[in-house]
């Protein structure tokens, strides 16, 4: 799959795998090894990972445990390679990074999901994501718990502050929306306060975007709204606040966090004595 | 230059920037704006930003008020841009994925940077970064005053802890790597134990990385190198205990949250009024 | 832009542009050449025709005396160029390949548009396009009046016959993917009866398309709906039906036609004797 | 094989293959399929239409009925798939556009070579193909039953009015190209009149190009070369005055219409009822 | 133009031009320098050696002062450089290597062609190129004073031996391309003894390639032929020897070695004292 | 592996390898044909050579009957191929081409490693490579008993006369090498007296390469360095010159002509009679 195959060969290419000199310095190239993967997390990047040691030397096996979405308690086994040990030793790093980082995604975003448990709200990413791995941090929120906004400026019309200070008002910028984007697009509208929300609602917006609002705000513009249009807040959610939000109604909450600033999991590869 | 133009191009790719739906439907092509970008940080990332605007519309011109490694307080304005409104939205993400990822970990390398002021110890990467921002990445390190490890596989002979185990020994990967790998390349060598700097510093490494050390270890292994060997200290350190590391004497302390874990910096763009 | 250029670069390379061994057989690099293209048609390419010369080299000048969406009636001038007359001949064909494709496409749809003057209803495009030029030709098609469907399958749900055939029924797909697609993406669902015009609209679909149903049916179909969806039509429209097709009052035309199979426009490019 | 792979790839990218909404929003990934795909044609396309699904997904498995070259009355199947219904669905679009595409040229092909059954001409195509599409339009070329004419401008001399009135006459142009093409390349001229002939053959012209002249003329220049070049005739050659222009005695007929004006074949994709 | 930035690029990839540890460790980026660089040779590639530094930073200034083709004798200025330090001599060696191994071919391409000067003969190269390097080191040949070849396997029909072999005689492989190729391609055929020669001719060939003859039997392989085909001389042919080979009145002779095995022409680039 | 893959690809690539006139011409496709490959040389390029096939066509077996590094006698078969006909033909010459420029440098690698046996020299490369070819020759030269010197840029500090014009002095440059330079690469600096030797001595560079010297110089320089550095010996080295320099007492000698004017070994493919 070819994006996922990009990053991956990007990421072996900047990490040099194919001129390890430490290992090709130290060890034979026929030495076989067999090595594991321990890691405390929820589980986001198996594929990435499998494919940096299959494009690095197909002979390294590489297999794994668990699926993605699954959640290994410490000091669990994630998978388990073998194979020549000079090409486990050359991708080691890249493979970590990557499960390190999407894993990440994939842990905070469980995190938001387990605390807004029982409501009917959805935990959704952004477009805040690390250049180069959107495709997969997406996925990772998805194996999270979490469900996608849109992917990319061209699936989905979502009108934001400068948007609309360009194209003069909300209702502007809603109806031009409206008539010229193409019929299978729906349109969002990010809006301040309940003015807005107003306004949005009667130029025909399908969604809309609370921004930066205090919960009981968004519980107003919720009742406002009263299933017209599709509600989804954002900016300043924590682990903290985030139920208060789903409680107050809406349907989706965005969060940036879980692309921009999941910290990575931590996750060892150890070989067996030889 | 290449590697940025590389990662900058997938991101506006993956973004989606030639079809940005939204901006298309409802703003004229013609229309001109400005718009600043205000934040605070240690800035890293002008050089990619400034290009993901270039490669989607040269009419739009981007000027940074101050360069990378400066700091901006909150509410500084960073940079200002003028050019047809459509695309400078249809950058503005990206641009901003990339000053906020890159800030981030200039910002954090700065706070380590602080904390041993006074000390002769150095603040360096590792090779644990986000997949396909290494050079971004190492770029912003120095950015936020810290230095450089090596960039890849290919540029320094680092054995660590799997490298020993199926060399059998230390000693054994020591003499193989100083023997084989050319004679422009260092040898350094990961140690969990002032028995494995004692043999290391026998076998002839340049360099020993004590690993996951206390305090008080490191400072027994700084005595016992006694300026035999470069010492670098890996494992566990955080802001609170990075000053009494450093003043253990080693020479570097590597940090791998500096490039997977640092959070985003807050960014923004807005527009002025037209 | 990159779409654009792509195509561009490949059209230059499978047509081996650096190696004319006619042009540089004959002619001296240095003599220089002024050359018009002339045409009937509505036209669309002037970009990638312009960049295909600017590939080459970048001392060829091109100037389009008419804009993309413009009509040239017979023998109208449309560009006029001048530059080494080695780059001018290596570049023709080429350009000349991209001119009549593309204004091939957009005359195609301004006839079919010209053929609904009056009504409410828009001719669109389809998926149906020649590979490799997609982006061109969706571009061609809003030159020649008409407007965009979703550009791939990333950005709108329509649900033709062989996922309901696999879905089990038209509810059940409509409802998964109201449920399942992202929040920004309308459903659309292919029909083949009133009886699926029917069950689409209770599964609540937000647009259906009618496919290859005769005009007495489609107007059947239209006051069925009543507003409840949008509604397009599509399979078997000619220049001779589509008139009484808008005129049952659907929103949307599709046609295959346009981008599959329109002939090419006959351009031609003459130097100036020198 | 490369120039097949790069224009489906391409193609896959463009429908954004990997991100289909609808079927992954309505199918499970383990669902499996079988499908037929049926048309009336003169097929080409297989290759790439195979590799389409290949690239896609290697578990969907793709068997032509048919080879390139052959017939397909109305209603044949031409090709048998299984494999998961997501893959097939993902691939399909692109598979059709390749085949409807290639299956048009090679169909208008074997129409013009039928219609000149009997004679010692050859029908052959041109450069005017669909940009990206070159190498796969020449081969559906031959499928119909034509053969090439010089692939790209590296493979012959083919000297036309443009280089004429650069070069200040045919005689020069000629002389100069077997001068200075190297050995293994022939010269062609394309000449208007029967002087044109005349200065053609005295020049040493391996090949003579009869550009827009009528059967008389023709047959005209046909005796004044007597075989001393090869005469290739083109121009406003239909399939109904084609076999006139045939039996005038020439060797080759180029038509531009097979490759930029070839209508799409019908072709449609249908699941079996599972 | 293409095939050269392709290979410029690769070939500062490979060098890792924007990692110049060395230059950036010892020297401040602003710091301005002024090299020359001088040497002994037929000049070839100041194009890709341009366009290394051009890629490297825009603000180095190259100079040549002789053009491709020109002669420097021992010491003489070739070309003046300008600019950032650090710039030129990250690009030093990759320029450098492109000019020897360039300067290289047309240098010996020069010695074989003024060892025949006066004979009717044309120095020619072949297919033996270095990988990657065909384009230009053909360009080089012909800065050297000698001829191309064919390209590639495109553009020509030269049946050797192992064809032979498979295809059965000189006779069925020789009429089978005349038959099948298309015609602006010529057939030659290469032969080893008078018998293949009448072989050849008998069977239409329209030149003949004399491999690994003594002088004599090429003497009496051009009287035999005596003007019906072209007539190429290849192997084994010295600058010793070559002379006679061009006296025994052969059109074309092709050395292998002008490509593969031309020494590297000394150069070298001296910076200006600050 | 992506550097062998790249320039495999290139090379196969302009060589047209998918359009060979020649051999489709004459002979079926279906045809089954055997060949060996016969040489005399010291082997290197057999991955490229393979991986030429496979690209080509993967039903072409190709076995190597020696390993890379071994030695072929006059005549000896090195390889044998089985598969289409016309696939072998098409990547015959590519292959060749790689394999005659590899063994031609291991082959030239090995005469200078056996003209310094029995002294403790290493026979190493240096950065003068062919464009692209760079990480398969230092494979080559590694297979004729050489070592590699650093692979590029990035992975050495070597500080040259250049360097040091512009640094204004040996002990200038050597310091902020040694401060600023990763602790993982080591410092060379180039010298061309005896008084160079010493001031780089003291500025504490770790390895002195010694440029241009006579014997007797580089026999005091060694005995001045004493073991406190590597020394290098580079420039005018011939197989005549080569021992007497090892005997100085060097550990290293650098050739460039190694790789940038190795003479290609004689290498030739033959059909087996069918």
């Amino acid at each position: 799959m070819d994006p996922v195959d990009k990053i991956v060969k990007i990421a072996l290419t900047e990490d040099a795998c194919l001129e390890d000199v430490t290992s090709r310095a130290i060890l034979p190239p026929s030495l076989f090894a067999e090595a594991k993967i321990t890691a405390r997390l929820v589980l986001s990047g198996s594929l990435p990972a499998t494919r940096a040691f299959d494009m690095i030397d197909p002979a390294v096996s590489v297999d794994f445990d668990i699926d993605d979405g699954a959640e290994a308690s410490d000091g669990a086994v994630i998978a388990e390679l073998s194979g020549p040990a000079v090409s486990i030793l050359a991708g080691e790093r890249v493979a970590l990074n990557l499960l390190q980082q999407l894993s990440g995604v994939a842990t905070l975003t469980r995190r938001f999901c387990d605390a807004i448990k029982g409501t009917s709200a959805k935990i959704v990413d952004t477009r805040k994501t690390v250049p180069g791995m959107r495709w997969l941090q997406k996925q990772a929120v998805v194996h999270g718990g979490g469900s996608n906004h849109r992917m990319s400026l061209a699936d989905g019309v979502l009108i934001k502050d400068n948007h609309i200070a360009m194209a003069g008002s909300i209702t502007n910028a809603v109806e031009s929306a409206k008539r010229r984007a193409h019929h299978l697009l729906s349109v969002e509208v990010e809006v301040e306060s309940l003015g807005g929300v107003r306004e949005a609602l009667e130029a025909g917006a399908d969604a809309i975007l609370l921004d930066n609002m205090a919960s009981e705000m968004i519980a107003d513009a919720v009742k406002l709204i009263d299933g017209r249009a599709t509600v989804e807040a954002s900016g300043n959610i924590t682990l903290e606040n985030v139920l208060e939000v789903a409680e107050a109604g809406v349907d989706l909450i965005s969060i940036g966090r879980l692309t921009h600033s999941a910290s990575a999991c931590d996750i060892s590869m150890d070989f067996a004595q030889p």
